[in-house]
């Protein structure tokens, strides 16, 4: 571990003597019920890109505004020297948007009220991601009212939509990403290991969503007069679903798992020394972990595997008091997981032709892809990557973890395409109750994320080469 | 078929006289949107027993009186003479809620606006049930208006609850069924072979609904990171669900089919010269037969064969935009249709073992019986049964049909359970668009429906022999 340099050392105490100003500004973001899943918070997340557009203007981003898109306003800042500047140039990444609060009840103080309680600030989106979003705002400002100037160029991308999947930024992405000139992003979005165990994640599973629909011909019928001479599509679907995976739990599907690029055995045994064990990752949710008997740790099973789960199931009128019909219509979401080798338009070939397999004859069998987006890895040696682990381990005082995620950032999938390396280095802990009631980000943790990000500038900075302008 | 008496030829004769009269009565009441499964529409259930109370005390019912319930009301009346009278007591029945509408689109004119066209009363509730529950009506007046009385004691008993599975009636039955001193009751709520082909069923299938839930421990979980390490509800209830049947198509429950009472070869050879085809049960709704080979006519299979059909399935929430979340609880509504023979308690016992069997491990399995009403197989010997075949083929010109029913009338059981056997002589046709769009009624048949009804109460004076009240 090295010592900072003095210019860092300024930005750290800029940082440490505003850091009770920094935490009034998370508050008021928290504020904001930016809930882009919710139509009819539409204005607060409008008001929320407006207030961030503010914020990154009032630190010294003057040209920071809006970008419109078909859904949540894109919030844009840049700041680079007049070109060329021998500087790379990194993007820095964020969410404003927020998970819905969910049962009122569940709260102990309102989820839009944030409140100080036990260390920490309370509310939704404190953690996801408003909190990790702003560290980095704070870094900035801390750079430019110390040095004058930032140790690298940065564009700010922060999107309101990450939460029903980023659809508009990603658009932006394939559209402008070539023109951005940028060498490596930084993502806060993902957890630390434990406190002050910082971690990078360098994995995540791909994701598809396909929607499996099993039709009969005619409407609805009425099932005195019809059972037993018509087909019945809710049970042929429940044949399918309960096709795609063997008694064991394995996937069924023929070829699933053959081009599944296997991690090597140094990687399993760094993952055993340092990743979660089976009780932390069932916490304190009363989870039980699924009964596949499997020697693999969960950790292992829930990264390193792919799976098929069924997210939703829809058949029939539940509203309808006591309706008695055969439905004409029904269907299930399969939520695929997908790891390295798999090839998201493969899959699905494979995913169809085993539900036409398994149909049962008469059924009229219909997939929809609704979203797809491959598995990835990033090489921890990676520059990127290592200037964020060494921004970390000065900021920590312990050397970062390397983690696979089990989950999906589609984003960082845009970003490879477009040659972007991802930094995906997170601040949240299990239980800061992300997508759960009384969501909180630690007030002491808020400030070592700023210092992180802080010391991830200059990393940058320092080590990264820049890549000119298209 | 021997001419009909005097007093039955003028009733007949009134009747005829006041056709038209008759017809506007219907339209009038078809314009109430009595639908009992819609909350909003509570208002108009209540107005609609309001009118058949007037109605019926118009026409010399003049006690007659709504009784309340916990849902919509009774509209009852009674006509005796002073007891004892040594006449039989009916029980004449009929529904006067409705179907929703459904979709308005496909009215060619609105529902609850009655119109006449192609010789009928278009309009919802016109055959199911409101037109057939007036036949009887107006049987009545014509009795009352040439006769000075009745040729039987009656009492009506009409219920607003019908589509919703008759809660309160049945309820009410329970209680005071005993203190009627009813011999037989009749209901007019079933389907003739054919027009002109008149047809009394004689026998129900059995219905249960069972809901199978299917729980995990916990809250729901995110995909992305609980894929592959915690129990799938979903996928198991489908397994559940799929295991029901045999790929064959037959019910693999064990001991499903133990106590079934197999039909004599008799009757099977009489359902075959009287029954309907597949093409007929199939219609023009470009319905297709369940594919299972079965060499058994789908009459045979919707009648004499138990079947379990899925009705709804729920999991996860399909209004979140793109949520991933494995749910912590799945369920399915079972809709069997049981045969003579089968105890609903012990079918539902049979199935809950099955689910607890094929449950994978882990899965917590819930049944729970939402409703169980057991076949019913009345002899056409009875002498109602054949009082009604007489009147039938006296108004029709030919001889009555005896039908079994795939369908469930839970009330016929609550009545046989009191001793009470009913005579199911209905005057539907399968093109009048029960519980479809643009449901009609027949002017013609309408008035014959009325004359047989004449009919049936003179047979019923004549050839039933009365009970002492309790």
């Amino acid at each position: 571990m090295q010592s900072d340099a003095p210019s860092v050392r300024a930005a750290l105490e800029y940082a440490r003597a505003n850091a009770a100003r920094f935490t009034t500004r998370l508050a008021e973001l928290v504020r904001f019920a930016s809930v882009s899943g919710d139509a009819s918070r539409r204005d607060d997340v409008r008001l929320c890109a407006e207030w961030l557009v503010r914020t990154l203007r009032t630190i010294g981003l003057p040209h920071a505004r809006l970008i419109e898109t078909s859904g949540a306003p894109l919030v844009f800042a840049s700041l680079r020297r007049s070109a060329p500047n021998g500087r790379a140039t990194i993007l820095v990444y964020g969410h404003y948007d927020v998970q819905p609060p969910g049962p009122s009840a569940e709260w102990h103080s309102p989820p839009f009220t944030p409140t100080i309680r036990d260390g920490a600030v309370v509310g939704r989106g404190a953690s996801d991601d408003k909190g990790q979003l702003l560290a980095h705002v704070n870094a900035i400002e801390s750079w430019i009212h110390t040095a004058g100037e930032l140790p690298v160029n940065v564009v700010c991308l922060f999107e309101g939509e990450e939460e029903i999947g980023s659809p508009a930024l990603r658009r932006f992405l394939r559209t402008h990403g070539p023109r951005l000139g940028v060498q490596a992003a930084i993502i806060s979005d993902t957890r630390m290991r434990a406190v002050d165990r910082p971690a990078i994640t360098y994995a995540l599973r791909g994701k598809m969503r396909i929607e499996l629909v099993v039709l009969r011909r005619g409407r609805e019928v009425h099932a005195g007069e019809f059972a037993g001479a018509v087909f019945d599509p809710a049970r042929a679907l429940a044949s399918i679903v309960a096709s795609l995976h063997e008694p064991g739990g394995r996937i069924a599907v023929d070829g699933f798992h053959d081009s599944i690029r296997v991690a090597s055995a140094a990687e399993r045994t760094y993952m055993k020394r340092v990743g979660p064990s089976d009780a932390e990752i069932l916490g304190s949710g009363g989870l039980e972990p699924a009964p596949e008997t499997c020697e693999r740790s969960l950790y292992e099973r829930t990264t390193l595997d792919p799976a098929i789960s069924v997210t939703e199931l829809q058949a029939g009128d539940a509203g309808e008091h006591g309706k008695s019909a055969i439905p004409a219509r029904t269907s299930a979401m399969l939520d695929l997981r997908l790891v390295a080798g798999q090839d998201p338009r493969r899959i699905a070939q494979l995913v169809r032709t085993h539900a036409r397999r398994f149909a049962p004859p008469g059924a009229h069998v219909a997939l929809r892809i609704r979203s797809a987006s491959p598995a990835l890895v990033l090489d921890p040696r990676n520059a990127a990557l290592r200037a964020g682990a060494r921004a970390a381990e000065a900021t920590f005082g312990r050397p970062v973890v390397f983690l696979r995620s089990g989950g999906t950032i589609p984003v960082v999938d845009t970003l490879a395409s477009l040659g972007i390396p991802t930094v995906l280095l997170g601040f949240a802990l299990a239980d800061d109750g992300m997508h759960a009631p009384n969501e909180r980000f630690g007030v002491r943790r808020f400030a070592q994320a700023t210092e992180c990000a802080i010391r991830f500038l200059a990393e940058a900075g320092r080590t990264l080469s820049p890549r000119p302008l298209q």
